[in-house]
């Protein structure tokens, strides 16, 4: 051949080895489950999504858009882009169909979409991740909020999170908008600069938080004023942290720091951080936004909703130890032949075994029966069955379990049925 | 809202609204469920590929890389391909760690990629689809090609196909490139050029497939030679059939013709064609191929593999009147509010039902209650249970089972535990 091609993936993304496939498997299914018992149905869109789809207006977080999607022209001409988020698609779906979905709301709709964002890669921050995102459209009731929430709890439980691991930091858009309103400032533009400050107040010192602020509004004791209301903790009033309380959720907090990034909420807000490392780990987040489907000429259908990603989940799953030891789904059974000639034996055999509900393989190889077997015993298979002449005139066989190391004889119906 | 958005997907795409996921899912469950029985475990990459994979000698499909893939430079000034295959994305990964794999061999992999092409638009052909994908890397044993016929045959059995729906057409590359040099075509572009006009044998007429040889071969009797070759069905020599036949799979065919798309084949080729319409619907397809991983300075591992895509198979099934009535994993219960002031004792009705394993949502909307009901009606749900002053303040509630129109009275625990 004249050239080597590398075997690396694309710069930024992962290859999934069956034993990492087997991880992200187990989490999806534990997400699916727990939406699914919250009432949530399975919904998915293309990757390929128009790019004005990001471009409108409300719909758009402006760094992400111009910087940090995949955005190509296809051979038609049309403006293509990887979908970096799930909502837009979602609140175009709804849009869509809101006719005949709207008699039927509180509409509870999720997914596991794969997401695309062009950014410097770090750990746990991939340019193809996967999310849980769950929405509930056409209801915009506090008890919903609660809900919501209540399902990103239950999702750290079902893994097997203690509420010590996690924390659930709560905010307000309109409260925070009252709040900033209470200190004069009015205009809209300058209270979405100050979220975007907000947003970054974990990651950056107090010193500059304070400085960057006063940037911002142009005057310094105006900056130490909001710098105080935002470090007030006080959450007695806040219905939705009641609420959680109510369902015996207290590992919240209300948190008036917590901006989020995207500028479409409008209500509450939310995320949940590992509390191993909680300035830097945001595990899942989401809110309440009214002005999505309006875009689309529908009526306004208020949603809230959140997402939840795969790699900053594994990396939570593998601090605290809750990765359960084996999640393989490997074969059960590996048939054997005693050399090639029995091969076609063995498939056989194998098939027989299938119709009693195992998985099972076949090691055709032509390596000699004592490596077939030590190679079964290296990857944990629970049985072998070799086969060779005397099985094949007799019609019996052993099974050989080899965590025991014992063995039963046999037809194959006495041995696996 | 200065621009009104469209609703509609990217062109040639679907969305996947609840009701088309879970004909979706279901068709995942059943090849997963299927190639694990065969002890296939899952892998996966990501839809971003180096595009030099699909360009490489050996590893392409001309027409394909030039006019067909989504192809794009990267910010990075990375040339990346979306994925318009699989087997090049695992020959890769097979490669790379081939070290550590090879003792393991036979090395069965399976995965549901996405895949994606640019093409023109027509009935169960999109630009995106699914695809199941199952690969045997490194035994080349003329059992593990009957095995993964089998496999493929398995998975039409277990969506509950009779074996006069499909047909599964076998051929050889290598057999066929005897056949013609027995004819004394011994230059290896015109025998792929001969495959290539037998591809499409099934699409054009007698007259055209001979005068399209004629030229291809530059003589008019050689050309009625090679197609009275082709049509030999004479199939008793075969290997894959007889085995097959052991396998007790008889619904099969040694078809000349058939010679599947990619360049890289080197064996056994395999289609299944629906039986309703043969010329037109092949629902899966694969082959031996002995070449691929070569390309990345590897030993030269043999693989045989096929694929199966989404919207076929959902054609078939519904073709077939295959597809079962109801997949839907909607809630089994549905609490409702008697009225708004109800909203959060519904929410905690709810959480307790959840902890007997039920999949349980609330209605907390703005709805009458008897409309509640009748949406409730509409869409199947099994169980409701309203809650208001009495329910709240007694602490036993009415579990009403909306098919038989029943009514049962207790406690929470009572009642669902």
């Amino acid at each position: 051949m004249e050239q080597k091609l590398p075997t690396d993936p694309y710069k930024g993304v992962r290859d999934f080895y069956p034993a990492d496939m087997a991880i992200q498997q187990y989490i999806f299914d534990v997400w699916s489950h727990a939406a699914e018992s919250f009432g949530f149905e399975r919904y998915d869109a293309s990757i390929l999504e128009p790019s004005i789809l990001y471009k409108a207006k409300g719909a758009q977080n402006e760094e992400m858009v111009n910087d940090q999607t995949y955005t190509f022209v296809d051979r038609g001409d049309r403006e293509v882009t990887l979908r970096p988020e799930m909502t837009p698609s979602a609140a175009r779906m709804i849009a869509g169909r809101w006719r005949e979905l709207a008699p039927h709301a509180p509409i509870r709709w999720y997914s596991m979409p794969s997401l695309y964002r062009y950014e410097r890669t770090q750990r746990g921050r991939f340019r193809e991740h996967w999310q849980l995102n769950c929405d509930v459209f056409g209801v915009n009731d506090v008890s919903i909020d609660i809900e919501i929430i209540a399902l990103a709890y239950h999702i750290f439980k079902n893994f097997g999170a203690g509420d010590d691991m996690f924390r659930i930091h709560i905010n307000n858009r309109a409260t925070m908008d009252t709040a900033y309103r209470a200190l004069g400032i009015t205009d809209s533009d300058t209270i979405m600069a100050i979220t975007r400050v907000n947003d970054r107040k974990d990651k950056i010192t107090d010193e500059e938080y304070l400085s960057t602020l006063a940037l911002t509004v142009g005057d310094q004791s105006l900056a130490l004023e909001i710098k105080r209301m935002v470090e007030t903790t006080d959450g007695g009033d806040n219905q939705v942290v009641a609420g959680l309380a109510q369902l015996g959720i207290t590992n919240v907090v209300l948190d008036r720091s917590l901006a989020r990034g995207f500028d479409y909420y409008t209500g509450t807000i939310f995320e949940i951080k590992d509390t191993s490392n909680e300035g830097l780990k945001t595990l899942a987040g989401g809110g309440r936004y009214d002005n999505l489907t309006a875009l689309f000429g529908s009526d306004n259908v208020s949603g809230i909703g959140f997402g939840m990603g795969d790699a900053r989940m594994q990396d939570f799953l593998t601090v605290h130890n809750l990765l359960p030891t084996d999640l393989s789904t490997q074969a059960e059974v590996v048939v054997m032949s005693f050399d090639a000639s029995f091969n076609m034996e063995a498939q056989k055999v194998a098939s027989v075994i299938r119709t009693f509900g195992k998985r099972v393989a076949t090691d055709v190889s032509t390596k000699r029966l004592g490596d077939k077997i030590g190679r079964a015993v290296e990857r944990n298979v629970a049985s072998i069955v070799v086969v060779g002449e005397t099985e094949t005139a007799s019609n019996s066989y052993t099974r050989k379990d080899l965590a025991t190391n014992t063995e039963t004889h046999g037809t194959l119906q006495e041995l696996f049925a």
